[in-house]
């Protein structure tokens, strides 16, 4: 059995050999689509590059740090995920903290991290702005889900969603909704709750708030005990994980969904999908905005310019099957 | 409004205000429970250690990395999660890659982190043992979810909770079990077949693998269209995402679960605790694992052993109520 070179990579990956070589050892200088056509044929080939002994150790072209106050959440690890990946594309390496909701802890971590990171993603930041714009004179940081002034921002605006939500709530003959809230610090909620009451101002829809919540599927499960206190048919949760354990207990309190009650989440994560029934949901993109913080970061790595703007993402609804027209 | 200092948070953690300045300046040198009371406090007061621009960078006692094959997977992120916390408890920072399943961005994910990494965590490695044996000589690795021999490596131990899974299926009356096998290289795929095997020899049991199979949602939906060909009333999927897959698509075929048939998964995930029914699955610690790992490489780095062995973490049987007796 012949050795597989980097010839014959290089030929069935129809690129020169010195490309191939640079794919292995040089990050970013080949585009990503070109490497992973050349590591693809390198699997198939069982070529992995040259012996690890023979070459000179390579390092990233920079560090990025992210912190994220909640590992388990999908919301946060996808977050991850896209700046890893578009890190990754630009041969720049990535530090992931946890703060475990603690403004404390997140001060601590982004203290160990700018040591060697050269700029920061603060995700759903639960530090004190003042803090933040503190934290942004050290190295340059990017803040997503939330709007600091002078420091660059990555939000999603979720008020298009609502409003569909809320019109789609409507046309089934809805005339009040009831809001799982989510925590109490959350500047991502208050913004959906800002974006709930206009959208319900315009659709003159009655608004029914459940005040602060815990943003988890047993959190969900929770609320349910209090919405049944005064039922209003229709459901508007703080995230998906909430609402699919708000359906989990008004099952087992026999009601059926979507024929007693409608509920709509927000996220559109793997929870809700596989929820029975399937949710409708409010989209937001965790890809995109993961991708544009690391993009900002990045940028700046290169321009030194100070930018900041806030870039925001769309929302839309999702229809699935947890909503329908009012019984009558 | 009197501003808060050291002095108020130490009063109330209990502890001295120099204890409180180690908290937020000295990674590792506090124990993780009094640190987080302290951070509690802190966060409560409104207390977040003393101005940045007065202070000295601090940076981390060390780095690791992890390599993942899939962060878009609950397991993986599980063990990331957690080589995370244990890092983070000892004051140690975590860079984080994705090989997307390819032995050759694994390669190249490593060469670039050990430039900066003091040992790495594979996790579930897609890399040939030769290739991961090199890695080893160059810095501290530990490699999760697969045998290296003379790498120190760290597993979940399928058996017994296979063991209790046939025999589960063999007092709910059934005599035949399909598996839904995982990816064709998947070290872990082989292993669970083979606890499979020996399992269902011990009792008595006839298999029918369905191999390979892909180890996602839209996998195990996919898998139900060739089970139906020729059923066999029971069911073991390679894990719970595909055991969820698979009975979305029955669902779809008008078939009940447990009525018509039975189905385990293995993991233990999110996605099965929200299944309908909720999934019967075979529990693996993913946080067990993630924090062997990375108290493996960090006793490493401070005794400097070449350690070697194997550790196993259980696995057994959790009943839900997607298994039910045979219908006769």
């Amino acid at each position: 059995m012949s050795k597989v070179t980097i010839r014959d990579v290089a030929k069935a990956a129809g690129v020169s050999p010195s490309t191939v070589s640079r794919a292995f050892s040089m990050p970013g200088r080949v585009s990503p689509e070109t490497t992973k056509r050349i590591f693809q044929v390198a699997d198939e080939l069982g070529y992995h590059g040259v012996p690890i002994e023979s070459r000179p150790s390579v390092g990233y072209k920079g560090l990025v740090a992210i912190i994220v106050p909640d590992m388990t959440n999908q919301f946060f690890t996808d977050i991850i995920r896209s700046v890893q990946r578009e890190c990754a594309n630009h041969g720049v390496g990535l530090l992931v903290s946890e703060s475990r909701e603690s403004a404390s802890m997140e001060r601590v971590a982004f203290d160990r991290a700018v040591y060697y990171a050269d700029g920061v993603v603060l995700a759903s930041s639960r530090m004190p702005d003042s803090m933040i714009r503190k934290c942004a004179q050290v190295k340059p940081v990017v803040v997503t889900n939330r709007i600091i002034r002078g420091v660059p921002c990555v939000i999603t605006d979720v008020a298009p969603g609502m409003r569909q939500a809320v019109r789609h709530l409507k046309e089934l003959g809805f005339g009040r909704v009831t809001y799982l809230d989510g925590p109490a610090h959350s500047w991502s909620a208050g913004m959906c709750w800002n974006a709930l009451t206009r959208a319900c101002g315009e659709e003159g829809m009655k608004i029914k708030r459940q005040w602060p919540g815990v943003p988890t599927v047993e959190g969900g499960f929770q609320a349910a005990k209090e919405y049944l206190k005064n039922p209003t048919g229709a459901v508007i949760a703080y995230n998906d994980l909430m609402a699919v354990g708000f359906l989990s207990a008004m099952r087992q309190s026999g009601y059926e969904c979507p024929r007693d009650f409608s509920v709509i989440g927000i996220d559109d994560d793997m929870a809700g999908r596989l929820a029975v029934p399937p949710l409708t949901t409010i989209h937001r993109s965790t890809r995109l905005v993961g991708a544009q913080a690391a993009q900002t970061l990045l940028q700046r790595f290169s321009s030194g310019g100070a930018d900041t703007s806030v870039q925001s993402t769309p929302t839309r609804l999702v229809v699935r099957e947890s909503t329908a027209p009012l019984a009558v």
